[in-house]
């Protein structure tokens, strides 16, 4: 069992309909207006509702964050392989879908989560052997995204080939590349792959990636994994936004 | 004093030429490749190098991340408003700030130093009050930039004004606008104002704002300080990078 802190992963992880929901606790001195609506949503899904007082809330809390609100909940499903084959398969819209190779820690991690899913991507790879993170300490900056976007684990490239074959083509994003990402066309189905600050892109990535892009910077700087991930994906969801990209970007 | 911790923030502040340097410390069984441009620098610069045993180093050191290499070092002085206009009014190209209103915690910070160093900000703003931090915990994950950087403390509004006088445009980043940061020329003099994930904005900013803009998110999601800051000082280097802006942007 996991703890779902704050009304905002809360309400989250209910219309997401994930998760099974053994329990929420509400403090009995909570704001009435911060929880009603967790109050409420909870009732009609018949999940039930428990007072409590503030110590034995805070006794079952990572963090200080949960504003009075805290639900006991089973794991979050991961994603497999071909789960997210089938959602890619069932979208509407061209995939956008971030793959992250180094992720420091988890609260980097959360919040990298919350800015791709405020940016229109639609599911984040990882690979699987860097994924031994709280699931709490994750959720908690991801501020709901942990619910709504699916994280899959990578075990090797198979599944990015998969994708490949159904059109979606691989940006690796290394500092060294000749065009920006402004020179490409990121409104097509496209998986965006960041590495880690300190190996960056690993060559099992690199070998099949579609194209190479960087962020400009002055001088060349360098940026966190988490902002660079963040500003790779607004420049996506600009060129999605204005139609089909600027007339001077292009395909592969 | 303050110590300066690791390689990057050694040499960026040897380069920076604000502080005073009493010594940089460099641990015996040091990677001699990785500590001989710091200890090169300091020499010419007639900074001691003194060699210490790691007991000794660790024992200085607030994080675990300084690679066998530290310096002592003064206070980095706080730029006034005074030299900010005089910097203001010396640059070749038009001018790019960053108004913080809201900080979180010293992590998050530091990450925003680095991200607008690399993305053309010539200097950060940041209202008095707020600023509590140890200067040490913000500049590791500024990774140099916090050396690089004129860090400026607003008492007030007036700071602000005569920057207006000068000819940049304020801008104030709120989620309510009916204009995104593609919308508005970010080429010409231009102070981009961001407030904390709480309380937003405050009056006394907004009422003398030029304009307003939002970051356009998937469902209007919200965006933490330290990532919205990252996505608005890249959309106004994309601008700049790409001579006067998209032809659909308008000034004020």
């Amino acid at each position: 069992m996991e703890t779902l802190e704050g009304r905002q992963s809360i309400l989250a992880a209910l219309h997401a309909r994930q998760r099974r929901f053994d329990v929420v606790l509400v403090r009995h001195d909570a704001h009435a207006e911060k929880v009603a609506d967790v109050v409420e949503l909870a009732g009609r899904m018949n999940v039930p509702v428990r007072m409590v007082d503030g110590k034995e809330l805070n006794a079952l809390a990572h963090g200080a964050t949960h504003g009075g609100v805290l639900a006991i909940v089973s794991e979050k499903p991961r994603t497999s392989g071909e789960q997210l084959l089938r959602l890619i398969d069932a979208l509407p819209e061209p995939p956008l879908v971030l793959l992250l190779e180094g992720v420091d820690d988890s609260r980097n991690l959360g919040f990298t989560l919350r800015t791709a899913d405020a940016l229109g991507a639609h599911a984040v790879l990882i690979k699987k052997h860097l994924w031994d993170f709280d699931a709490t300490e994750v959720a908690r900056p991801a501020s709901g995204a942990y619910e709504r976007l699916p994280l899959v684990q990578l075990d090797d490239v198979s599944l990015l080939v998969q994708l490949q074959r159904r059109g979606l083509k691989l940006f690796g994003c290394i500092a060294v590349a000749r065009r920006t990402m402004h020179d490409i066309d990121m409104t097509a189905a496209s998986v965006l792959a960041i590495g880690g600050e300190k190996r960056g892109l690993s060559g099992a990535v690199r070998d099949i990636c579609d194209g190479f892009v960087t962020i400009p910077t002055r001088g060349g700087a360098s940026l966190s994994m988490s902002h660079a991930a963040a500003i790779l994906l607004a420049e996506a969801h600009r060129q999605r936004l204005s139609g089909a990209g600027d007339s001077s970007t292009s395909g592969l």
